[in-house]
């Protein structure tokens, strides 16, 4: 039997998704629980790895098991048994042909800056700070040169494991929300690694004033990641989720 | 010289506003900030005193100096001495007789309760979690029964030091707000200690459905603490700040 799991985790203190020998891994804490409550040895695969301190408000995986504990006692006796700041917030039962990963059409993430002269203190783990300040009608035009399918090398770490670097970028966003805080908002068929986090980089001397709206049109077609900004640092970043055609009955919040 | 601070704070891993012979302090961090950047001790008075776990959006404090060092000077040197988790937002020299306490004519508050069925993980410090779907409407209603001038005994602890329980209310609103939040906002000319918490715990079992809306019209006209609800947990409380009359030319956002 297939199951699907939602699972919502602050990222601050784990060294991101993925199992490593050392160190807390989310991976590894999901795998710990559903292993406790299903008495089995259990691998996950999930929709998108996220780095170090990096958070989700709905990371989807799958994983099999022949045990049956029912979708609710499944969410429960996880809870039970993770860490505090990672929670299950649903567990479903699914199609054997239902794959984390390769089901998903799309995935989401949203960056926050805080905008203004000082340093955040609430929320601090879950915000970047920029203290110039932003225009974000600039940044928010220049990035719609990247809507569409790229070759996204500009943005991708030289890490990068992908096979090739042409993704589908759908939506980009930049804008201001209630306080001092600038948000782009993203989605794109799948991401090269610390994309996210590069193109925000290069918005933000775009929304310093210090480069042109037309530099990020210049980035991406001259695919050289030495030229781009620096990385945005990863606690602004929450990966939203993926998100699955509707025929597979997955909650809502995961649907595109 | 008079001074006074605006100063935003996380209260995780605080035992509170207050300065105690042991333990961190929001106060000790400040003074002992202060006291660095002006080379003298300084003892601050605050608008409103926090306690364990509870959160600044921006606390007014006042303290007089010989020492010039200019409104940006203070701010930006206080900042480099304070712990992650707490910042000056601005500093500003006011006339002598502003009181950071005697000079506020209210004081406002910010609850926010998770309603949801699975814990929080993201913002966990932040929010309180009730796991039953909250009537808010059926909530806002009741508390509208606690403005104007009450004695508040019922929502009082019995550590409480006020020389009397006479309070007036003068704004309540319990909102719903996206992610599964449910906000209660109230502000007053003063509080009693622990009379949000206690009031929003008093919400709980109306919002429930285990009480009527007249319940907590009831509970403050019988000044009986013990037989209002639980006190709410503090890591879901904000204090906004206290609120100046304009003519001391604070910042916009502690200004009536």
């Amino acid at each position: 039997m297939r199951y699907a799991l939602g699972i919502e985790y602050d990222g601050t203190g784990f060294l991101g998704w993925q199992r490593l020998a050392h160190g807390a891994t989310l991976q590894a804490a999901v795998e710990s629980a559903l292993g406790f409550v299903l008495d089995h040895e259990v691998q996950v695969t999930c929709g998108g790895r996220t780095d170090a301190g990096v958070h989700a408000a709905c990371q989807v995986v799958h994983f099999d098991t022949e045990v049956e504990r029912g979708d609710y006692g499944l969410r429960q006796g996880c809870n039970s048994r993770l860490p505090h700041g990672v929670t299950v917030l649903w567990a479903q039962r699914v199609p054997d042909d239902f794959h984390a990963r390769y089901s998903a059409r799309a995935r989401r993430y949203r960056y926050t800056l805080l905008n203004r002269p000082t340093r955040p203190a609430l929320y601090r783990h879950f915000l970047a700070w920029e203290r110039a300040p932003l225009d974000v009608e600039a940044m928010h035009r220049a990035a719609q040169a990247l809507l569409g399918e790229h070759d996204f090398s500009a943005f991708r770490t030289v890490h990068c494991q992908a096979p090739h670097p042409v993704r589908e970028l759908q939506e980009i966003e930049v804008r201001r929300e209630p306080g001092d805080r600038v948000v782009v908002e993203v989605q794109a068929n799948a991401f090269l690694h610390h994309m996210v986090r590069n193109i925000v980089g290069s918005l933000l001397p775009i929304g310093r004033g210090e480069r042109t709206e037309a530099w990020l049109a210049e980035l991406l077609a001259g695919r050289d990641r030495t030229l781009a900004g620096p990385t945005a640092p990863g606690g602004g970043l929450v990966f939203l989720g993926p998100r699955y055609p509707r025929r597979w009955g997955l909650p809502e919040e995961v649907c595109l």
